[in-house]
C-alpha cells in the first residue's frame, strides 16, 4: 500500500472510533432515542455523511457497541478457564463486575436492554454472550470447588444476574452501589456464606 | 354523595386505572419512548382530554407506574419482617424475584432504569426503595441465621442485584431465564454453597 492509502486507511478508522466513542457517551448519558445520527456525529466532530461511510442506521452503531461489550467482557471470563481455586474465581469475578476502565459501560447496557425489546439482533447477540458466559463460570465456580452440577450452573446464574444488577445500581447513581465494591459482591458470592459471616464479624 | 357522583367518581378511578394499564402494556413491550400520550389514550379506549384529566405529562404516569411497582415488591417485602428461618427467607426471596402475576413488570423496569438516566425524580425514587429493601433483607438474613453484620449486608445487595439481573434476563427473553426460576436464585442465595452442592448431588 502507497503511504496515502495507509494514511487514508488509519484515517478512516479513527474517524470510526471517534464515532463510536461518541454514541457511547451518548447512549449512556442521555439514552439511545435521545441521540440522533445528526448529535453522534456532530459530538464526533464529523458530518453525517462521514456516519454514513461507517455506519447504515443509528441501530448499526448500536450493535457495534453490543460487540465491543461483550467482546470486554469476554476477555474478562477468559480468565475463568484458569480459575483453580477460590481466590482465583473471585478475582475473575471482581474483574467481570467491575467497569472502572470504561464507567460508560453499565450505563449503555440499560439502553442494550432497553432496547433488546424492539431490537431482535440486539436481543440475540446478548443472549447468546450470556449463554457462553454462564457454561465458562459453572466451569469455573466447579473448578475452584465452591458449587458442583445444577448448584454451579444456579451459582453461575446468580453471578450473572449479579453484574446486571450492579450495573444497573451504579448506572442509576443508587445510592447502593457506593455501599460496595465489586469485590464485595465476589466476595459473598464465592465465600460460604457462613465462613463470611466468621470472617467479617472478627 | 349522591348516586351520579359516586358513579363519577368510580368511573374516573377506572379510566385511571385503564390509561396506568395502557401504559404499562407500551412501555413494556415497544418502550417509553415509542409510546405517545395519544398511543396511551387510544390504547385505553380514550381521547387525550381523558388522559390530560388524570395527569399532566407523560412522565407522570411513568411515575406511577414506578410507584405501583415500589408498592408491589414492598408488599412482597413486608413479609421479610416475619422470616426466622432459612425456608422464610428462601419463601420470600422467591416471590420478590417472581412476576408470575403482573409478567409486565420485569419490561417495565428496564424503561425505569433507562428513564433514571434522565429523569432525577424516577432515579430518586427508585434509590430510596432499593435502599430500604436492602435494609429489609439484612435484617432478614440476619434472623435467618444466614449471614450477619456486613456479611448480611452483602448478601442483601447480592439478592437485590439477583432481582435486577434475574428480571433483565426475563425481560430480554434470554434462554438464561428459562433455565432457572425465582426459587433457584432464593435457593442458591439462600443455602450454604457447599450444602447445595451436596444435596443437589445427591
Amino acid at each position: 500500500m502507497a503511504r496515502t492509502a495507509v494514511d487514508r486507511f488509519e484515517q478512516r478508522k479513527q474517524t470510526r472510533q471517534l464515532l463510536i466513542d461518541a454514541a457511547l457517551e451518548l447512549f449512556s448519558k442521555s439514552g439511545y432515542e435521545y441521540a440522533t445520527v445528526d448529535d453522534i456525529s456532530n459530538a464526533a466532530g464529523f458530518s453525517k455523511g462521514a456516519y454514513y461511510f461507517h455506519f447504515s442506521t443509528k441501530d448499526d452503531v448500536l450493535l457495534e457497541l453490543v460487540r465491543l461489550w461483550t467482546e470486554s467482557r469476554a476477555a474478562v471470563l477468559a480468565g475463568a478457564e484458569e480459575v483453580r481455586s477460590r481466590d482465583d474465581l473471585k478475582a475473575t469475578l471482581t474483574a467481570f463486575f467491575a467497569y472502572d476502565d470504561e464507567p460508560r459501560w453499565p450505563g449503555a447496557l440499560l439502553e442494550f436492554w432497553a432496547q433488546a425489546l424492539r431490537n431482535n439482533e440486539v436481543s440475540k447477540r446478548l443472549s447468546q454472550a450470556y449463554a457462553a458466559w454462564r457454561k465458562q463460570l459453572a466451569e469455573a465456580f466447579a473448578r475452584a470447588g465452591v458449587a458442583e452440577g445444577a448448584a454451579a450452573e444456579d451459582a453461575a446464574s446468580v453471578a450473572l444476574a449479579s453484574h446486571d444488577g450492579f450495573a444497573v445500581q451504579v448506572a442509576i447513581g443508587s445510592p447502593a452501589a457506593k455501599a460496595m465494591t465489586a469485590a464485595d459482591i465476589a466476595d459473598a458470592l464465592v465465600a460460604p456464606v457462613e465462613q463470611t459471616a466468621r470472617r467479617r464479624a472478627m
